[in-house]
This record gives structure tokens, sequence and C-alpha cells, in this order.
């Protein structure tokens, strides 16, 4: 392809994608108007209560034109003067969400260490956030306090880059890159629009990141005020403390890496379309088992009631433990993976070369010279009945002595508690119950979403 | 034990050994006449040949009387002056070798780079060296040229200690650290001769060696001038550039300071008496490796003509390239040792966890922004029709694919002679034919000593 076809072959492109993620005016129309309505609702609300100097603030993308068609998310903050007290922002902010919470189709209070309603109105996903209006991004009182300075910041700075941003978000949706849960570990809507501004266009940051590599830095303003340890560093331009693309994963971060120089070198709107995996069948999955000759253990139990974004650092902590626990004492991982389903069970999952282990072990212990340790080991290894040998190898003690854990399930059994470093929520459900799974007891799931993920799981391809 | 009844019980210890290691008087005199022999004949031999400076010198333990009851070994150099030239030595030395070779019952050439020969003479083994007289044993010409120094400085600083000696080097027998061959890698006699001198005596040895550590620096000189990246590090006082220690391993080093401390705490003559493994039988090796659980793999070439310590450093190369071709294709090995016989077959054994490994290997790419190895990774995986799956974990690419080496054996067919470094000889064995062994395999050797040789190494234990 010449670079002239290339370029034609893009814009072509682009139009089709565009027509596609460009809201449409009557979109536009409802979405102002539920939006409106509800910023109306606060001032409405508050006036009734009493309560002074809130003001509602719009800051979703839908503020900054920059989201796609078919997307029903509204954002809605209400932000309190600076300087009330914590107690009172709490008791008053609590005041206003009970009241908008009735305004809803329905509602869900998703409030952690803040308060913070979602309700659902007219078929749009809103989410309603108290905050305070602080002087600048980097003196906020809350976390949430920095919205409103980046939905300023891309407000003024996007103008006529609108397109080019509903362009990557797209992409990177379709490329499996998009959405900064902690599950997903990928770009923020934020990250994608500073991106834009910066590069100054949707094919202009594809080619920029085609050549990144780990530890590209972006300052817009170039007022950077700390190092960071991330693959990408993008200075906060309302804060120069913060990494914009703190949460984004080295594994996403490296995908999106091969896309873009993927997609530079052979245009297609295939980029634009996730790649749905088909549900695997049991049989298949006993197939696809046999063939690669692994052994498939899962750890499922209960899947604890806390957020996503608590719950999903602590499976991924968990994975990376089994497969230390089960490297220390000489199995292999191969694959660790978890699948969870809110309010039903959570599974991690270690594939291992196998799954058996002979019965000599042989422990190393302290070099002659460590007198104490020494003794220690000669004690409990030399005399005892059941040892293979007992000899010195370079400057150590080595005993050859009946392994533990020849099997992987009674290595969990037996350590999961002890040698693993679970977080606080799936610590305590592990200690309320947890099943062991083998392949057998794998192929009995039915849920068409875990087959979806195990299909994809065990049949990745990077595609297109 | 009292610290007066230990010292008792070292005292009876030391006088029932010494009953059985000092040679008898009749056994001085049968050995002095056969050294004087040899001697006159080297004389006789010269002046017949008309060879004019040469000077027979007695360098062996006989010669400073740490010779060991039983033993019956005699080393005479036969001394050239410095200035002749290299090939007129070879070729004087050479007429004089060749007429010494009838005086004995028996004879060898030994020479490899130098020339020396060894004969069997009434019941004696002799070494027959011809060197040059240099100056000192820092301006040698020929390696050997040392020895003469090493004996005269044994001789002047030993009197009175020779019975230290004796103890020493029998402990060291018995406990299996003696001799300096690079198949043992243990103490050389000069070696443990520095030792009694160096720490005046038996006890004063094995108390200061049960608190050595990795490094211990001895110099008796205090003439140092090299620095030595050994266990132990014994300045030779005839030439401050050596290391008496450079051949000791650090398994010998370390088992030594292991025994030396055992003895010190629980003295008993058992330490002066090497353990015989018996023979193991080719049953009790099925049951053996049954309950260990093990695969025994041998790869078995006919023993190439080299001299012992030629040969050793091969098999042990030869073992640690095996281990790591093993370990890069992910499998473990537990132990690797080897079992040669002059003129008959050698054999290296690699003891694994497991020889089959499953059809599926998990290969990891060159990250994704190093974008010409990245292409020639994806190009070779990612489109291939057998390749499980294909995705992208933290910077790199990473493939499943079908194993190539499921086995031990196709992976020591395909890469023994690729993939590992062999020495010049065993591989030229090994390229006119090996034969990989099987427990079955094994199971049909006959040889009395390779069934004490894996006795030893499957049921080792340090003992007394």
């Amino acid at each position: 392809m010449t670079a002239d076809s290339k370029l034609e072959k893009i814009a072509e492109i682009k139009g089709e994608i565009l027509k596609r993620v460009r809201p449409t005016a009557e979109e536009k129309i409802k979405l102002e108007s539920v939006r409106k309505s509800i910023m109306d609702d606060i001032v409405r609300i508050s006036q009734e209560q009493g309560q002074h100097g809130i003001l509602p603030l719009s800051v979703g993308s839908a503020e900054r034109d920059t989201w796609l068609s078919g997307s029903h998310d509204i954002d809605v903050f209400i932000s309190y003067p600076e300087d009330i007290p914590f107690d009172e922002f709490h008791r008053k902010s609590r005041k206003i969400l009970t009241e908008m919470a009735k305004t809803g189709d329905s509602w869900e209070d998703r409030h952690s260490e803040h308060p913070y309603i979602h309700i659902r109105k007219e078929g749009f996903e809103v989410d309603l956030v108290p905050c305070f209006r602080v002087k600048s991004g980097a003196c906020i009182k809350s976390s949430v306090d920095r919205t409103p300075f980046h939905c300023a910041y891309i407000k003024e700075n996007i103008r006529g880059l609108e397109e080019d941003v509903l362009l990557l978000k797209q992409f990177m949706k379709g490329v499996g890159v998009y959405g900064s849960e902690v599950r997903t570990g990928g770009f923020s809507g934020y990250l994608t629009e500073i991106l834009v501004i910066c590069y100054g266009g949707f094919e202009s940051v594809l080619e920029h990141a085609a050549l990144w590599k780990y530890g590209v830095v972006i300052d817009l303003a170039a007022h950077q005020s700390l190092k960071h340890e991330h693959p990408l560093v993008v200075v906060d331009p309302t804060d120069p403390k913060r990494n914009v693309a703190a949460a984004l994963s080295l594994t996403k971060f490296a995908r999106f890496i091969d896309r873009t120089r993927s997609f530079m070198k052979y245009p297609s709107a295939d980029y634009f379309k996730h790649k749905e995996y088909a549900p695997m069948s049991a049989d298949e999955f006993e197939k696809q088992m046999a063939a690669r000759g692994t052994e498939m253990i899962g750890v499922s139990f209960q899947t604890p009631s806390a957020a996503e974004d608590t719950l999903y650092p602590q499976l991924f902590r968990m994975e990376l433990s089994l497969e230390e626990l089960f490297l220390r004492n000489e199995f292999t991982a191969v694959n660790t993976f978890s699948w969870s389903e809110e309010s039903g069970e959570s599974i991690v999952f270690i594939e291992l070369l196998s799954a058996e282990l002979p019965p000599l072990q042989k422990r190393f212990g302290p070099p002659v010279w460590n007198a104490n340790n020494a003794e220690t080991f000669c004690r409990k290894y030399k005399t005892s009945p059941d040892t293979f040998s007992f000899a010195i190898e370079n400057e150590k003690y080595v005993a050859e002595v009946p392994r533990k854990y020849k099997t992987a399930e009674s290595l969990i059994d037996d350590l999961i508690l002890k040698e693993t470093a679970l977080g606080r929520h799936i610590r305590d459900s592990v200690k309320n119950g947890y099943r062991i799974l083998r392949k057998e007891d794998i192929m009995k799931i039915q849920n068409e979403n875990f087959w979806k993920f195990i299909n994809e799981k065990l049949t990745a391809q990077i595609e297109p």
C-alpha cells in the first residue's frame, strides 16, 4: 500500500466510524433534557432544604461533547463551598442525595469513603457526586474535587478535536484497552482527551503511540514535579504531582503500542470493533485441556461484597501469591487468571505444567560454616529414617527427603490461609469456605459469560 | 563429655591410629632399598649415555617421612641443568626414561605435555619425572620444577611433626577429602603438610579448620602477591603467586569443615576409616527409584583415552551443560553425576523430577517496542495453525505453542551435540555414538564398582 493510498484508506475508515459513533441530534436533545432536569432538581432541592452556596456542575464527557453515540452516562457533581467542615459536608450532601434518589427510576448508594449515588433516569445512567469547590486541582480536599478542573481544562482545549476523541475512544474500545477500572487497567476518558490535545488529532496519537517505549513522559504544561515509575507518565495539567496514566497497566500500554503500529501499517475498520469470544462448550474445554496437557486448578469462593475496584486488586494479588506458593514448592505455573461474578462465586485459576510431583524433594540447608543453622538442619534431616540421602554440595548441606506437598490440592489445602498474601475481603471469604475445582468441576459451570471468558483465556489472539 | 576427658579421648584415638598408619621398620628398610636402587640406576644410565649434569632427586612423602604405612609410592625426579633447551631436554630425558622403563617389573608412558613414566618395581609404584634444576620455585621452566622446592621446604620445616601429618592424612582419607586429582578435588599431601606446619599439629589443624569459612587465607611466609577466588587460599611458601589449595573443590573444603567440627565435638576413631558403600543390587535400585519417583537418565559413551585429570573436568562440564540444557527446556534436574571406567564406558547421569512435559509450551517474545524482533516473533507464531494462543503479557508477546521437546530422550537426541559444551575428547566419543539409558538399561549393568558408586550417590550419608 502506498503512503497516499494508506492516507486515503484511513480517511475513509474515519468517516465510516464517525457515522457510527457521532451522537445524533436526537440523542443530543434527549441527553440535554435529562441533564437539565437533574441540574434543576439539585438547585430546587437545595433551596427547599435551605442549603446555600450549592452549585451543580456537569462534568462528564457529555459536557465536553466527547461521548460516543449509544452511551448514556451523565455525571453531575454537587459542589459545596471549600470551607465547610467535613461532617457538615457529609450531613448536608446526604440530605440532598436522599431527595435526588427519589427523582430517578431506580437508584443505588455507591459511597465508599466518599458519599455518592447512582440513579437511572429515562434510560440514562447518572452519577451524582458531592464535592468541594476548591481553588485548583493541586489543593483538593477530597479526591473527586479534581474532576471539575479536568472537565474545565478539556472544554477549554478540545475545541475542534471532539471527533478525534470519539475516534480514539472507539479505537481503544475496539482493541480492548479502554476503561480505567482496576479490572481493565486501560485508558480513561480524560487520558484519551489529553492525548488528543497533546498530539493534535487521532492519527497523530496513533503515529506517536506506535513508537512509544516504557517510560514515555507527556507533560503538556511542562510542569512535572515528581518522578513516576509507570509505563506511561502523563502529567495532569491541573495537578503537576499526578500521573493521569497511573492506573494504566503495562499489558494495556503494550497492547496499545502493538495495535497502533499494526493499524498504521494495515489500516482497517476492524480495529474499531471489539472482538467478542463465543462461549466455549464444556466438551471443547475438555478437548483443549487434553491438547494442552496441562492441569487447570481453580480456587472458588463466595465473591465478597466489595466494590470492583477493591475486589480486583485482591484477586490479582491472590493470583500472584498462589503462583509464588506453587513455585516455592516446585510446581510450575503456566497461567493464572481470575473470574468473578457479583453476588456469585469468584474463581482464581492457576494452570500448571503438572499438578503432581514425585515423592523425593531435595532440600538445601545452610552453608557448613553457619554452625548454629547447620546444627538445626542436621538434627532435623540427618538422622531421620525418612531421609533418602544427606550430603554436602558446594558449601551447603543437602538432604533428599520425602516431599510434603506432592499434589496441588494438598498444597492449597494446607497453605492457602497460611502462606499466601490475601486481601482482607478475600481472606474472610476463603476462611468461610472454598472449593478446589479440577477439570471435571469446571466443566459443570453453567454461565455463558464464564465460558466466553474461558474461551478468551485459552485461545486469545491479538486481532485483527 | 568434659574438656579433659575429650582431650584424653583424642590422645587415645591418636595412639590407636598411629599404630596403624606409622610405617614399620621393615617397611622403611624395604622402601629405602628400592628407592636407592632407582637413584643408582638413574646415575648409572645417564653415565652410560654420556649425559652430564643429571641429578636424581627423591621428592615424595617417602623422602620427608610423611608416608602412610601400606602405601607404596616413590617419586623420583631426574633433574637437568636449567639452561639446556627444551628439545634437548625432551630428547635426552626420553633416552634415560626408555632405559629406566626396563628396570621395572612393568611400566607405562604417562606423558601429556611433559615426559614422564610410571614403573612398578618390587611392589612399589614409582613415578619417574624429568625436570629442570631452576633457582627457585618462582622461576620454574616446567610445572613439575616446583616439586623439589616443595620437598625441600617440608623437609626443613616438618621435623617433629611427621606423625601429625600421618594423622591428618589418615583423617582426611577417612572423611573422604584426601587426594588432589581433579576427580577427587581434595587436599594434596603437600597441602596437608603445610597445614600441619602452619597450625603446629594435628589437633590444632582440626580446631582451626572447624572455624574456617569461604575465603580463608593462610600465608606462612606473609608474602602473598595475588588475590585468589578460591574457598581456601594457602600461599605457596616456595612461590608467592601460587595457591597450594587451588585444586580443592568447594564441596571438599566444606566437608572437611563439617567433619572437623563434628570430630572435635564427639571424637571417635571412626573418622579415620573411609566408609565403603556396599554394591547396590539392581532390584534394590529399582525399589529406590520407585520410592524417589524421579527419572534417572544416563548418557553412555566410550570412555575417551585421556588422562583422568583431563577426562574428569570434561565429565563435570558435561553434567553442568546437560543440566542447563534441561533447565532451558523446562525439565527440572535433581542430581547429576558421572561414572567412568577406563577403556570401558563413561556415563553421565541426570536425575529429573519428570522425564516428560505436557504438549503446551509458553514462549515469551520481545517487548512490543522492539519492533524488528516483534515482527519476527509474530510472523513465526501468531498465524501458525499450531499456536494455542497469542497474547501480550506485561511488555512482552507471549505465544502458547506445541512443545518441541516433550521427552528427555528427544531433547538429548536433538541437542546433545548442538547445544551442550562438551570437551574435545568427550565430543569426539559422543559423535562416534552414545546410548541413552533408562532405568531398565541401568539395571543391566554388571560391575560391582558401578553399583557401589550408585549406592553412594543415592543413599549418601555424612558419617560418622
